[in-house]
């Protein structure tokens, strides 16, 4: 398997196996640092094996019990400084978290007055048990060094453990005001959660795709489309991954994707972005749409198992308490309608749509009746749906779809797909649109596809829900809305 | 925490726990499915718990040792239908492989005849052990249903072991020809390099980002970039997330990002795309940009691990041998220039430029010296580089950064960037670029950055030289080029 690596050379280098390799790292280092091996000397050549272990530590590693007492180096940024006089407490952020550092008068060859906020630095020192500070260890500074330093003092107070800024000057400050510990958590607690959505999929053998976003035409049609110049062709931004994710059924059976999707609505709400992350899946052979509601509970309690086990710190900085996942209710679209009219004594306007008060009521409904946090809502409308969606047999004013509402707040759009080549046809005809540009598509049909449906869940939407936050680009990285293309 | 979901009902349901789990299951499936509970039931209320288990299985169960002589359900595509007289032999299509299913005559229900390709079928019978069958074992079936049937015979032989088919006519039928067995095989191993490079970065403590791909200013700058119409004002498409990874380093320390960028370029090559999956990384506090490929190397080291370990049955489809990553060379820019230069008898044309043939010479030179597969090209010369790449101080001529050649193809550019704030600007002065629309990436820089580097390795090309193909719209879903916006 290794083929000759070390002794392929013609020259006697048969035994360089022998070579200690961390000191061939070190070599390979400073040469290529310093530039040794351009000056011809035949003899350098330099190989890579992988990481190796800084001597710097991270927070895991410092947690370690029999890390007490030891001397340890460290480096981060400097968070914040505290100057009590004879002792100065400089807090570094690590990403793991903060660690305290203290110095005392007259024991660290690095002057305390010299630490500022913002620069980074790199600090040796003890490590010390201790219960006042994060984490109950403190680093005890002996020496250390400045590495970098910044040109000015922040903008925003993010040292603080709320930063109690307005959403436009966080958002004009992202880059900064995410290192605020509570800020940055809720985008790793985002991540945990597309992390849950792979990791489950996977092992429910979901094959993971990846599709082209620049298309000649959108899935669903509709005026909600960006449209860009390819090569002097008309092209437009994918609305979503709708048809590649059903193609592809045909060839893999259940598939995934995790990618942006771009809506040109017109929208400016708290819910609404104009581009953002989509969880998608679809899947074959399914016995009925109820499958695809299941296939996403199991997701959501996979999900949150895992923010509990890996995102624990997490948690506890944005004080989330993980929502009831272990059975989600389901109603039909009809029927929730008319419980929320009763209950709360609201007439409904229109049968064939949820207004947004409407659906936060069926939140708020299912969470008195029934502790959920989270309830399936089944049988939207047709004429509400796209032209793919399987109309019911049983009453074809209704579809096999579904939306899942967290908190009053739809966060997953999904259902069962027509599978029938001349049924989809028909439908299209039926709505009077053109067959134009979907020959791929309805190829897939044609030459046989199983019955089959999936979702869409939008990552911004259920990450704001799961921090308790109202406004979706709070935990969405660089919001791209109506006003905001920048940075 | 499971907070009286099933007995908050007022009605008398407090002893709705004592309900056998799968029967209120199926009797939610029954009731959604058949809209029961629409008609006003009060007391019917459905909850879902989960995946539950199908009765028909996947190969996975099937291969299981102990099944050998029961009676299982399976469901499937109809692959190849081979008639022997009194046997007719069917393969299905399965997400895990093919599984051959025999009828016999006068043993199912099920007449052999109906049975044609591309149909969708569920089949039980009794699962032999069979040498001759693919993973030794087959179905001897007893009874089935064809469950959807196609409407037209395939286009292509979508059967056959090797697809001989033009690449052309591939993509103009992608959503057929991938049924092919080792047409999806290599999606397969693309998925898992993809995997194995988030997972390998988790292990290493780096965060995962989603950023914008709609902005108003190209990381890079330059022509090849995508315009659009963004509400009237005008927008581009990402052609890396560099910006973005950059000032993310400042809050995760390390981060990641596996998403779509997008190239105007004009180029019609073999390996070049202008939409493709861009691998991300960036990350801080490095002592030097050897840091960055060892992290490089370290991912290629575990993911090659983890095809061996998951992946096997599609390495063995694909008759793909795993490349040699234990350590890979690295040699200087102007270094590989000369070796290839003397060794191959080619005179060096532009000392600051490395042609494809010289690339493709390199990776040859260090197979045939060292046995590589793998070698990374440092000290890139400065010109050819982005403003934001961190200059030599012992040489700014050249930079500290660097390419990935996968036998003589690039694979990854990466190096270190500029950290420093005030070096940052005068190098964008000195190229006679505009700051205008770098505010908050400047300003991340103004409040203090660690010293940083990373990478972007293509997808697809990675996957294309992994599997042996000549082109990377072979290992492209569906390809985006000069000529190619559809499907």
């Amino acid at each position: 398997m290794f083929r000759g690596f070390l002794c392929a050379r013609k020259t006697s280098q048969a035994n360089e196996n022998a070579f200690n390799k961390e000191a061939r790292r070190q070599q390979a280092k400073y040469a290529i640092a310093h530039g040794a091996s351009r000056n011809g000397e035949e003899n350098i050549m330099e190989f890579l094996s992988g990481v190796t272990e800084k001597e710097a530590l991270e927070l895991d590693e410092l947690l370690k019990p029999e890390r007490i007492g030891s001397t340890v180096k460290v480096n981060g940024a400097v968070h914040t400084v505290r100057d009590m006089g004879d002792v100065v407490f400089v807090v570094l952020r690590k990403r793991g978290g903060l660690l305290q550092c203290v110095f005392e008068e007259g024991t660290s060859s690095l002057a305390a007055e010299k630490i500022r906020e913002a620069q980074t630095v790199e600090l040796t020192g003890t490590l010390s048990a201790d219960e006042r500070a994060p984490h109950g260890v403190e680093l005890r500074v002996t020496e250390g060094e400045i590495l970098t330093t910044p040109y000015d003092t922040l903008p925003l107070p993010i040292g603080k453990w709320k930063l109690k800024t307005s959403l436009e000057a966080k958002l004009n400050n992202r880059s900064i005001e995410l290192r605020n510990v509570r800020e940055r958590a809720k985008f790793r607690l985002q991540e945990g959660i597309v992390r849950g959505f792979r990791d489950f999929l996977y092992s429910q053998q979901f094959t993971e795709i990846h599709t082209p976003k620049i298309g000649a035409k959108g899935a669903e049609g509709g005026s909600n489309i960006f449209k860009l110049d390819y090569f002097h062709r008309p092209a437009v931004l994918a609305q979503s991954p709708q048809f590649y994710k059903q193609m592809m059924v045909g060839v893999f059976d259940r598939v995934f994707e995790t990618a942006p999707v771009f809506r040109a609505e017109k929208h400016n709400t708290k819910r609404h972005l104009n581009e953002y992350t989509s969880l998608d899946f679809e899947m074959g052979y399914i016995d009925s749409f109820v499958d695809i509601m299941e296939m996403e509970t199991g997701f959501l309690q996979y999900t949150m198992k895992l923010l509990e086990e890996k995102y624990a710190d997490e948690l506890r900085i944005l004080n989330v308490t993980l929502p009831n996942v272990e059975q989600i209710p389901m109603v039909r679209f009809d029927r929730a309608k008319q419980l929320v009219s009763e209950k709360y004594d609201r007439p409904i306007r229109n049968p064939y749509d949820l207004e947004p008060e409407e659906e936060s009521l069926i939140g708020k409904y299912f969470k008195e009746e029934y502790g959920a946090d989270f309830v399936f809502v089944t049988h939207y409308p047709s004429k509400k749906r796209p032209f793919y969606a399987m109309d019911d047999p049983e009453d074809p004013t209704f579809t096999l779809s579904f939306d899942l509402l967290y908190g009053g707040l739809e966060i997953t759009t999904g259902g069962q797909r027509i599978h029938d080549y001349q049924m989809l046809r028909d439908k299209i005809a039926a709505r009077g649109m053109s067959e134009e540009g979907m020959d791929q598509y309805l190829d897939t049909f044609k030459y046989g596809m199983p019955k089959h449906g999936g979702l869409g869940i939008g990552l911004e939407r259920l990450t704001m829900k799961l921090v308790g936050e109202d406004n979706v680009r709070e935990t969405t990285l660089f919001p791209r809305d109506l006003s905001r293309l920048e940075p």
